[in-house]
């Protein structure tokens, strides 16, 4: 039985469901998909406000908290959204009932607050899928490890949650509702030429995510990618249409896009350079490896040509992490692991990014963008570059106008 | 191993963890106790508040709810305090654990939101107690159907989710922390010469707490009677002494008491007459079938004598099923299965009891509590008794008046 009705998976972010009327709102838009003949698996995040409350409860107990206990608190704001939500459903003649992570159960790893989902046993849904629910609202962002203690995935955790229970139960898409109507071809606060993307690849939007686009979180666009999910990313606030929003997918279901699909940019970076650093075999390993271990998130890193033996090694994190960095690196100094003679620091520093999977048959699309910012006389400081990508460090007073050329330079506005 | 160690359980209700304040100072008590060389067991109610605020978003979706996704949602609470007290308590370096109703786990039957606890396995708690866990701090009120689904066990269930784990883990006392330091003789607010009891025993409590002292919920006192656990009743907001509070235990364990315990009283009662049903056999379950179907608590009721085959009923009922009452009452007429001339409600009266386990040995308690009434001119409207209580209805107003004569009558302010 199970298997042959098709199936959708639709997840509501915490402003999608703040309130009694918006859970209604969002009720009714799976009412919407029931209607068309779906089985509906919700995903469902925590009121907005409420998992941050919890957050701050237990900060203020203890800074250096048991992650057990934590995420047994902290995940108990997607349970109540997911029983009222099933309460609502239910007052519309909707079969539906709620789902905590351990019912389904949504087996995670033991790594409490940044559990990985491992597998997702569909038989318990399944069954009463068979017996007439027609919705399963299940609360994201939670899961249950080996030892049968709750676990989360990390902020933004319900986004994986619903992406792996499409994958799953092989649904035919997964709505990503929440409160923009989709992806731009860059944050339309900066540019009014910012164009909703009907369509985007999933390289792309992963590309896009770790640069700072805050629509979906990565680790959901990896692993829609992997097993080839169909992602929609819409506005639960406006009234759908069935192509609305945007569609991250396959490059292959992409018919034609421009070479530069977007314009990301990164505002609170910094650049570190240590001076003259002995140039020997295993000097980035010596450098980077303490940085890891302090839980610096080192983005680029360039290396200078060597001069007498001695090099400048410059690398890019976080605005915030600079003091663990600096830290880090005078007590690798300390122990005689590195030698430098001088740590700069320049915490003025954003990073902006063009994005595009025509890059890879398109040449000159770095040489372009590289002019575009010399014209506007925006000094280019770091480069790093993969195949469907560059990124650009520069001075942060710069960025609104960097990104905003090279929105005009690709001409992104055109579809 | 286990069992060995000297058991104790602990239970702190909403006021006594309203806020981090007060669950600082709530695992501050339990601290003491693990330092006394106790394995304990907490069990723990939502923050003040939440319970409500949670209960109010059902109701507004849907007054005539699921009772199992009501069960989801209303249990939130619990578990959001357990695991906030497990981290206070780590922090103060006592090593405990939170548990959620399912991961103990605590069986229940299927009977959404007035489940009863079928059993409670120890296994789980044993081992970790066995491995080094001196607290375990269980949310209360909750537990697991046979289905796999999250039970409540009513208002006020976290007091049997106590009294079910003392009797469980054959612990030796079962300490109920609460907003009051302990069992009076009568409310405070109405004579100030209540006294606090030292000791009550079972079937006082019982009568007490159904007769509507809001102290203890009348289940966990059935369970305690059974299964003989100890419980106390103190106030989490004093400084404690071993002695403090009030002990609620079997009778043998009371040395010397009053032949009067305490008298309570029951606000909003209403008295319901039919006048003149045909009287004969089956008449009473004619009656009182189709009230009870029909939700209605009854609770005293009187039959006069016979005249021409024909009698009145009178019987009590909280005042806000009045409107059921009658109507079930009218239906029963009107299918022919009971008739009468006439139907009085008397919406203005109240219930006042006297209640002691000496009444067994001890003739003259009603004849002395009915002679204090008339002397203070209160007329008496109903009367029931049983072993060890006198209750009669009186009018609303006089409630007070006979609550006070009462206790000045069986010298209650007196040990």
């Amino acid at each position: 039985m199970s298997g042959q009705r098709k199936r959708l998976v639709m997840k509501f972010g915490g402003t999608s469901v703040a309130n009694l009327d918006r859970i209604r709102r969002a009720a009714k838009r799976v009412g919407v998909e029931v209607a068309k003949g779906y089985d509906v698996i919700v995903i469902v995040s925590a009121m907005s406000g409420k998992t941050n409350e919890l957050v701050g409860w237990v900060n203020e107990i203890s800074p250096l908290h048991d992650a057990r206990e934590y995420d047994a608190v902290v995940s108990s704001g997607e349970n109540i959204t997911a029983g009222l939500m099933a309460l609502v459903l239910q007052e519309m003649d909707v079969p539906a009932r709620s789902w905590q992570g351990w019912q389904v159960p949504v087996m995670t790893t033991s790594a409490h607050s940044s559990a990985r989902i491992e597998e997702i046993p569909t038989e318990n849904l399944a069954t009463k899928f068979d017996e007439g629910m027609k919705v399963a609202i299940v609360a994201g962002f939670q899961g249950i490890s080996p030892e049968g203690r709750i676990t989360t995935l990390g902020r933004g955790g319900s986004d994986t949650t619903a992406v792996a229970f499409a994958a799953a139960f092989d649904a035919e898409r997964c709505d990503i509702y929440t409160d923009v109507d989709g992806v731009y071809t860059t944050d339309p606060r900066i540019t009014k030429k910012a164009r909703k993307l009907d369509r985007i690849a999933f390289e792309e939007m992963l590309e896009l995510a770790s640069l700072g686009a805050k629509v979906l979180q990565t680790r959901s666009v990896e692993l829609a990618m992997r097993y080839k999910v169909k992602l929609r990313v819409l506005s639960s606030f406006e009234e759908q249409s069935d192509d609305a929003g945007t569609l991250v997918c396959d490059e292959e279901d992409i018919m034609e896009s421009n070479v530069v699909a977007g314009v990301a940019y990164s505002r609170d970076e910094a650049k570190m350079t240590l001076v003259s650093v002995a140039d020997r075999p295993g000097i980035a390993s010596a450098i980077f490896g303490p940085l890891a271990d302090a839980g610096v998130n080192v983005d680029m890193i360039v290396q200078n040509i060597s001069e007498e033996g001695r090099t400048d090694m410059t690398f890019s994190c976080p605005v915030d992490q600079v003091l663990k960095a600096e830290r880090a690196m005078q007590e690798a100094r300390e122990v005689g692991s590195i030698n430098f003679h001088d740590l700069i620091a320049d915490t003025e520093v954003a990073k902006v990014s063009v994005v595009g999977i025509g890059m890879r048959s398109h040449a000159g699309v770095a040489s372009k963008m590289f002019k575009a910012l010399s014209d506007e006389n925006v000094n280019i400081k770091v480069i790093t570059t993969s195949e469907i990508k560059v990124s650009v460090l520069i001075d942060r007073k710069y960025m609104e106008l960097a990104v905003q050329a090279l929105h005009d330079t690709f001409e992104l506005e055109k579809a």
